[in-house]
């Protein structure tokens, strides 16, 4: 009775590339190591993959789009945790302008309302989308643990989670790029989100980049920086994961 | 482009059948429709049929038992969280129990350590149980949303979500019936883990059910307590649901 499970390994996540911080990193080695984590981000899972080869089913996008609803929405209360937790007027009122993009400046606007605007465009009822009713109780934890960690991390740490927005340029111009063509079905106008964090994401990572290079000069919050950038592609991962799996097609 | 969702549904978790509500229950009235939550517990769950059936494979089954442990690792935090909110000394000094019964009086005792020789005896090495390499990033999600859960709702309800209690002797009687049946191969003192819950549990279920009955008296208290019930019950079945996923046989 000595079976290993190391002989049938799971699917779990892949790791990202910690680098070993035996001294601290230059700003720019930081910099360059955090991007290093790319390798991991959850461009590569397979229910992406599915989807940027035109193979995903009406329902498993509309599961999608249902539940990738929670995440949108507590963008701006994780961000909001991060604003309570740090005590540079200067970076607040930056860090501001994320919980407008998100929310917008009155009714009818931001990235939540033109998300659920993808969710009419690809057949779900805007009361659906606004309900959830369609939103696993497993993804709402996940979402949740975003606000949790941001609210109990220091707030350097929660800014570098953010950092996978290093990343989501490439998925951003995939979606652009492969809906009009592998789902002509889908109407032009529910390309909006993907359009506007084009502009809004790199303008973020300036910002979330800028922070980090500042603050974390010793291995000790270097290793807080890239613990919580993996905390958060995790999370990323857990999400798209419980949403292959509830959406699967056998 | 109308489709709905509800056309095909997703095998989301049996909702928990909330009472109205129209005016505040007797005590007795509130114990028997939390009892009434047992329709919505993990029992029920697929995985636990085919265990429960004999149809586990080996790796499922240490799948299972190591991911799991990550839960029994949250307990006694979770314990520890309701303590720190709890002003009552007498509801403390009680509630204290359950954290001897998790972690033991001294190293080599308590529940935690009767789950890993639980994973030793279905073959996963010591080691590989204790550094928890099998644990899933969405299980360890799930679990820490528990603690955070405990941490941030008022004691009562917080207690009210222990009250899965009520629904645990039966699926640990399962076990210790249908583990010798259907899986000869695992070394009878694997079953000690279940055997000492029978115990605990019930009076674990007292306790709690005084706490309840006692202090939800009022339409919202005793709303909160079926939604703190709720809570766990999908956290439960969360956790079961990601297990199955991940170690899915195909």
């Amino acid at each position: 009775m000595t079976a290993s499970l190391a002989a049938s390994p799971l699917a779990t996540p892949p790791k990202p590339p910690l680098p070993a911080l035996t001294r601290p990193l230059s700003p720019d080695e930081l910099e360059a190591a955090l991007r290093g984590f790319h390798s991991s981000y959850y461009v590569e899972h397979p229910f992406h993959r599915l989807m940027y080869e035109g193979r995903l089913t009406r329902r498993q996008f509309q599961g999608w789009v249902a539940n990738r609803l929670a995440y949108q929405r507590v963008v701006p209360r994780k961000d909001g945790a991060i604003l309570s937790n740090c005590p540079d007027p200067a970076v607040r009122r930056e860090w501001l302008q994320r919980i407008v993009d998100h929310d917008g400046s009155r009714p009818g606007e931001g990235g939540i309302e033109l998300w659920i605007r993808l969710g009419v465009a690809l057949g779900v009822p805007r009361e659906e989308m606004e309900d959830e009713r369609h939103v696993l109780p497993t993804v709402r934890t996940i979402c949740e643990s975003y606000v949790w960690f941001c609210k109990s991390t220091p707030w350097v740490q929660a800014c570098a989670s953010s950092l996978t927005e290093l990343f989501a340029p490439k998925i951003h111009a995939q979606r652009i790029e492969s809906f009009p063509k592998h789902y002509p079905w889908i109407p032009e106008e529910g390309l909006a989100y993907f359009r506007s964090r084009l502009v809004q994401a790199p303008r973020d990572v300036q910002h979330g980049l800028r922070i980090v290079r500042q603050h974390c000069t010793t291995v000790d919050t270097q290793r807080q920086a890239f613990e919580a950038l993996t905390f958060k592609i995790e999370m990323l991962w857990s999400l798209i994961d419980t949403i292959h799996n509830a959406y699967r097609e056998e």
